[in-house]
């Protein structure tokens, strides 16, 4: 047996560790990629670190999520990032330019280099044979500067794919298919690998479609193999010198698994989750007033192209706003091209301009317990914009027909129904290519002499003092399984303008879950502090170092959950708040909403192994939890996080 | 000599009164428009009338505000908007089918007929002949409900044009060079009437262009004759049979001016009124951080495409936001036919869904103190957004120029500079129509039994009581001349979500002039309420009733101003707050903010005739001050507004 590609990636830019499956590891960084939204606060930690110049191959900055600008913040963070990127030698792709994940595979994306990203969805560009991983701003920073990723050495989870997706199926339903049957924990700890001959009916950017979903199974990452479709890909971008093949027959994977494509359906995911998969049949005739085609999760031309061709000619029903996203200005221009864009406008949709836009909530925003089905990655309670929000996520087949139907249908109704014949989609042999809004990094000589724009919306990163010896302190929030960061710290066009400035972005932590959280916390944040207990798969979704940032702002000293997501869990440690887990998961029953909790002895215990002991002193109870912290993460909570480290050793370096 | 285009529609429509300039008529209604910003209002207001269904030739309601959609609140005012068209029998216009001005001109507008809109720019329906007047929301409710529109008889100032355009120049530039030589109060209780032998070279969207903002020279209304220009333009929209000739040679006019169109240049307003016009070539060489081409100001087909063409195949300022706002899915249709979106795109353009979009504030806000080229109609103070913003007006020639050197540009130094000939562009004969977005009213057996659909955002509007019979109330604010109602109440992505929802709107009254203004007048408003002394052309701009009804229903009793602009004073008539004129205008500097005012025996003093005096019982002084108030107008004021007094009439009819 042989090792599968994953493995062979992670050998190949292994720096320390050993490469057994929850042992520690260390890899090198070929490439970084930020978006706004998470990197205004990368470009702050590389000032705070003294960086002179990006020391990665590639570093790109992208301006995806806020494009709205309803007040001066997100043009003058669009200013900072440009004077960063011009100081630091990145890569700076303007606003407008396109969604990172797509725009990074086409214009960056290569065989056999590793890629990490401030974006959960980081991983998509595993579809290429990359080693993609989302991962938190500071992991990010730190890789600019030419330090290694730490993680957790994963399984890998080899998916063989055989048969071929029939008529009105596409990428989105097996990627559905995967959480339907796996859920939202399903990849925790976890590589995904796709293999076998169902990979040739798939083109790069289809595989694009199932490795960036592979975060909401909360997959470490996902890896395809670079063949003959990473070939056609890449020649297609007029790279072709970029393509390395990557293949692997018969590999050795820790956990298997199998789905033949010809016996998919149409599936989607229901209200608010997406591992809440079922066939669209059975939800079908659901009433629809929003209609959304866009985002990384069907970034392709193809995805926007089959959506045009089937409402070509048609008219979208009264009652439906039908709303498309696209992807970048290279896939809108070829869009265009091909008069799919002119079908789209003529059938009633309303073309923003490209970026995340609704998928992070930035407009888009659903009328209150209206039905709105898009296709994007995620639809969390909330993240839409609206509180009250009853989101569906599905392929862009069925999101088309739900656009001239007005209601849930299965795409392969639309023949009977309308008279709608599967349409066969050109695209052309070559993308369209345009690099203008991509600026390159300046020469060192001019870089050096750049000042960065601050606007008055960028504040300093708040201190945080080093974790005291003795915790004691209530339990201000009890909450249960699958808990995401959008709950945590919310997106959307009223909070994502604050993601600079930490102290105003505060007032959202946790106002999904209760309004009165920032309040109550800060009452007790100069005293006790406080502490959540929380069930599984804590910190799900976005990769957003604001969800542990914010709450340890307002006096979070210790999360208890039965189980964490991987990136929140690397992003607690990294700004000081120690994630414990329960030994015995019925200990989260034992406790509740305002129990003190009593941890003493911090500075002893930690580097003594894993396992503690926390007291309940309202119950007079004691549980036994643990912390997976590394001995560098034990060394970055006790500090108060890993940029109190990080500048400490900056100073004794000086 | 013959009357006046102008004076011939009023006569055909002339319900009461006697054609006197300075003399209330009354003029019938044959259309109106209403957009979402004001129609949820309009929409409350014929349920307040208890209307059964609308009695004008054509009612429609656009969508083209509030698209942004950064939480539930837009979409359930689109529901409602939709809800109450099939309600009353309104044309319904879909959020994305564009903005409302261009769009009723392309399928509604009809040489010979009237149309008032609760949009200050409705005038721009002048260009095919009409007589259309921008009013308060609740004269366009009393429209739909079959009430004549009541206005003072206003001049006839007629503009002779002759000679022809240069290269490089276009509509945009002549009506800048009126705002040049006449400024913001130049029209005030005037019609411009243009004629002349320069007509000819002037389409009918070059003369919306003019007619659009004749709001901004404070104008009643602008009227172009019906000449061959409109019979093209009808022609090419498939409505040959619209057409109706109406041109008269030799007329006579109230006031005459003259403009050689040979001899103008580019030119344009600095930041932050409409009326600070200077040459192009006067400011060359700032520095520009964003040009954005849209608006009902540049609408047509040809503004986009001779931008797109100065753009294409090159690229913009790597400093510089791009941004594109189609006017309707029409004209962006129309320009994605000739090639012109892909040019745009290639250039750097970020295109945006159609509709107002930053003209209004809804998004595209630039970095404070960071200049901004639009070819909107206004640059008042933060209505981009953002409070420190640094707006400038000017032709799409100059916008683009701008956008490809990064500095303001005369555009006629493009050839020079960049090699750019000035560019020919060939419209196509026949517009694209697509009426499928354009949702017709109900039969009125359906209307009839149609609900309204009432999201959370859409409260009641507040009582007011009637007048009192002593005001004894501070001055709370002393403001300056040519305050516009985007400083009472500001449009932009924050407030204009709640246009529903008066209570809540109320808090954004006047903080662009000070933040603590609704918090001091709710203070008082129980007690004494408080009034407003202004200096000229108070309440100028936007139509938008809401800024007579959250001052008052913060507690404003009267203003008292040098002089008001047309559609504000009307709304504070028709919203119970009394408008005030000092005779001697040097008494306003005698006032301080604080002073306090007393005007007793209200009830006597109003019917008996225009002039009253004020009493200052802090500095122990008298005005003489004035009221322009009709009789029907006095009824209303001391009611406590038209609402009221309708309300009156409906009960004692049953």
């Amino acid at each position: 047996m042989k090792d599968a590609v994953a493995k062979k990636l992670i050998s190949e830019h292994l720096v320390s560790g050993e490469m057994v499956a929850g042992e520690e590891i260390a890899i090198k960084v070929d490439q970084t990629l930020t978006q706004d939204a998470t990197g205004t606060l990368v470009m702050q930690e590389l000032e705070a670190m003294n960086l002179d110049r990006a020391r990665t191959e590639v570093s790109v900055q992208y301006i995806d999520h806020n494009l709205l600008q309803a007040d001066e913040k997100n043009a003058e963070d669009h200013a900072f990032l440009r004077s960063a990127c011009r100081r630091y030698g990145l890569w700076f792709s303007k606003p407008g330019n396109g969604v990172s994940h797509p725009t990074h595979m086409k214009r960056f994306g290569k065989p056999g280099k590793t890629l990490i990203g401030s974006d959960s969805h980081t991983c998509a560009a595993g579809s290429l044979g990359m080693l993609a991983i989302g991962v938190g701003g500071l992991e990010v920073a730190s890789g600019i500067a030419g330090e290694p990723l730490y993680l957790r050495m994963p399984e890998i989870w080899g998916i063989r794919l055989h048969g071929e997706l029939p008529q009105w199926l596409s990428a989105k339903d097996v990627i559905l298919e995967m959480l339907r049957r796996h859920g939202v924990k399903g990849g925790l700890n976890r590589i995904i690998e796709y293999h076998g001959p169902g990979l040739a009916g798939l083109t790069a950017m289809d595989r694009h479609v199932i490795a960036n979903m592979g975060a909401e199974l909360g997959a470490t990452a996902t890896v395809f193999p670079a063949d003959d479709a990473v070939r056609d890909f890449l020649r297609a971008e007029g790279r072709d010198d970029d393509f390395c093949e990557n293949v692997v027959e018969d590999a050795d994977y820790d956990v298997e698994d199998d789905i033949d494509l010809s016996e998919l359906e149409p599936l989607i995911a229901k209200p608010s989750s997406p591992g809440n998969v079922v066939p669209v049949r059975e939800v079908a005739g659901t009433e629809v007033n929003q209609v959304v085609i866009g985002s990384s999760a069907n970034p392709g031309l193809r995805d926007f192209a089959i959506a045009a061709a089937i409402v070509a000619g048609r008219q979208t029903d009264d009652a439906v706003s039908f709303d498309v996203n696209p992807t970048s200005r290279e896939i809108l221009a070829d869009l265009t091209k091909m008069g799919a864009t002119l079908d789209l406008i003529q059938a009633g949709a309303r073309i923003h301009q490209a970026g995340c836009m609704g998928c992070i909530g930035m407009g888009q925003a659903p009328a209150s317990g209206t039905n709105s089905l898009r296709t994007f990655p995620r639809n969390f309670p909330g993240r839409s914009g609206t509180k009250e929000d009853s989101v569906w996520l599905c392929s862009p087949e069925t999101a088309a027909a739900a656009a001239l139907t007005g209601e849930i249908t299965d795409p392969r109704d639309l023949p009977n129904r309308l008279g709608v014949d599967y349409p066969v989609v050109d695209l052309p042999e070559k993308s369209t290519i345009n690099t203008d809004m991509l600026v390159p990094p300046l020469e060192p000589d001019e870089a050096s002499t750049v000042e960065l724009i601050r606007g008055s919306n960028i504040s300093a990163l708040p201190d945080f003092p080093p974790l005291p010896e003795k915790i004691e302190a209530p339990v201000l929030l009890k909450v249960g399984d699958d808990i995401s960061t959008d709950e945590i710290s919310p997106a959307g066009a009223r909070a994502l303008p604050f993601r600079s400035n930490i102290q105003k972005l505060a007032d959202f932590t946790f106002t999904q879950v209760r309004d009165s959280y920032p309040d109550d916390a800060r009452k007790i944040a100069d005293s006790t502090g406080h502490m959540i207990v929380a069930g599984d798969n804590y910190g799900q979704g976005s990769s957003r170092e604001h969800a542990a940032i914010t709450p340890r702002y307002l006096g979070l000293h210790a999360v208890i959950a039965k189980s964490f997501a991987r990136i929140h869990w690397q992003n607690l440690a990294n700004f000081g708040v120690l994630a414990l887990e329960f030994d015995d998961p019925e200990d989260y029953d034992r406790i509740d909403e305002n129990d003190t909790l009593l941890l003493d002895g911090i500075r002893d215990l930690l580097p003594g192994g894993p396992r503690l002991e926390i007291g309940n002193t309202t119950k007079d109870e004691r549980y036994a939890v643990s912390h997976r912290l590394s001995e560098r993460q034990v060394e970055a909570v006790l500090a108060g996080g890993r940029i109190p480290v990080l500048a400490r050793r900056n100073e004794e370096a000086q």
